[in-house]
């Protein structure tokens, strides 16, 4: 009863494009395990109609072996580089999650965006990491994105699940298990933002210096306030995106009455 | 240059139907994790084309959580449930390994192959796993199994790749990381059967109580011998399925010079 039929032929999309970066840093030279996720992940796109894909590798340039994948896998797509710098990879004792993951890469898929995108060009962007689940419905919620669209993420945070609270159909708070005085509590898959608005903020980047779990907010605050989110999903009810459960040791506390697609 | 391109259109299949088994032991209730692995799982076969796709649930019944997502893949499904026996289940305490996963659910899967397909029909049976990942064109290099087919499976058994080895276009030995004195070393993943061979041997099944590793043996002793394994993926020279890095606790043996999709 709360699992909502996906439709087998997705709607005509409003905007001829969307972009998604999924840059989760790839050790260098990558593994056959990034392969087989890149693989699974390509397969998901390739049923998103009008979708183009930015990979970014952290290395100095991009490897024959992610770049074999993405133009076997069908799906339209540009491949770029950018390596994280030595003073913020930490070293072989750092604990990996004392900077943020992905943030030079992301920024580099914006410079790519800025560089090649007309101002008043349509479309939507979205961070997608190889290790995630995405429902083939979730890319359909986030073609109507005008500024930042939101959304529930599954399995994230030491929680079963994170997401925006809303009322009257605007963001009023959010429900996470981590750190609730973040400006924008979300995980970097909870979110997508119009191309416009990203284009009209040319200073728009994610901080690799920002303290864990402040990367997404780093970006966010220079586009919008959090009052201005725009709630997917049936308000934020329906989950179509799920993590892997990450090393934020918290439990898995039960949320009942959630549906997903 | 090891990375053949994916064609974009799958050619025309030979056979009109393959059936998928995904039988990976499911808790119950399935946890949400499960639910985005078949999510993951349905997105890569919605792909295949005249692919029908069996999922036996280990449980009293098939639950609203499984049944959903597969309402909704788009892809042609039957969902059933095989519950395992106590005795084989091993207690609380009792390591995972004890008993070989998923036999109970795989010969339910065959039992209703036998209920329901007629001698002579063609087709092609594959036990599919949701933690792995598939490339499409193993799906066709499967389609024109007679026998049993094989090809290698990467990242499985503690070491990178587990493959057969071919001479002359047959398979003359395996390799592999764990008992290679195991009748047929292969795993799960790294075979499919036609079926009407396995039609014309109805007492071929999984023994639940095989030794650890043995499983695979069990079934296919009652259908082949080593010498009759049909070679596919370029003499097993190709990768097309990778698995998630089990408990045997191998080291990562590098092995240079092999292609994959």
């Amino acid at each position: 009863p709360n699992l909502s039929p996906l439709p087998r032929t997705p709607p005509t999309p409003r905007d001829p494009w969307a972009t998604l970066s999924p840059t989760r840093t790839l050790p260098c030279p990558p593994r056959p395990v990034q392969k087989a996720e890149l693989v699974r992940l390509s397969q998901t796109l390739l049923h998103v109609p009008a979708l183009h894909w930015v990979v970014v590798e952290d290395a100095a340039s991009p490897s024959a072996l992610v770049g074999g994948v993405l133009a076997a896998s069908g799906v339209s797509f540009t491949h770029l580089s950018a390596e994280t710098p030595p003073e913020l990879r930490g070293g072989p004792g750092a604990p990996s999650w004392l900077f943020p993951r992905g943030a030079e890469q992301r920024n580099r898929a914006l410079r790519w965006l800025r560089d090649t995108r007309r101002p008043d060009e349509p479309g939507v962007v979205y961070f997608a990491d190889d290790d995630n689940t995405y429902s083939l419905r979730l890319f359909e919620e986030m073609r109507s994105t005008r500024g930042v669209s939101v959304w529930p993420v599954g399995l994230v945070g030491g929680l079963r699940l994170e997401r925006p609270l809303v009322a009257g159909g605007r963001v009023v708070g959010f429900h996470t298990g981590w750190r609730p005085e973040r400006p924008f509590p979300l995980d970097m898959a909870g979110f997508a933002v119009g191309l416009r608005l990203l284009l009209a903020h040319p200073r728009a980047r994610f901080d690799p210096r920002a303290e864990r779990g402040f990367l997404e907010s780093s970006f966010l605050g220079g586009l919008v306030t959090p009052g201005q989110l725009e709630p997917r999903a049936d308000n934020c009810t329906q989950v179509g995106v799920w993590g892997v459960l990450g090393g934020f040791g918290g439990g898995l506390g039960g949320l009942g009455g959630f549906g997903g697609w």
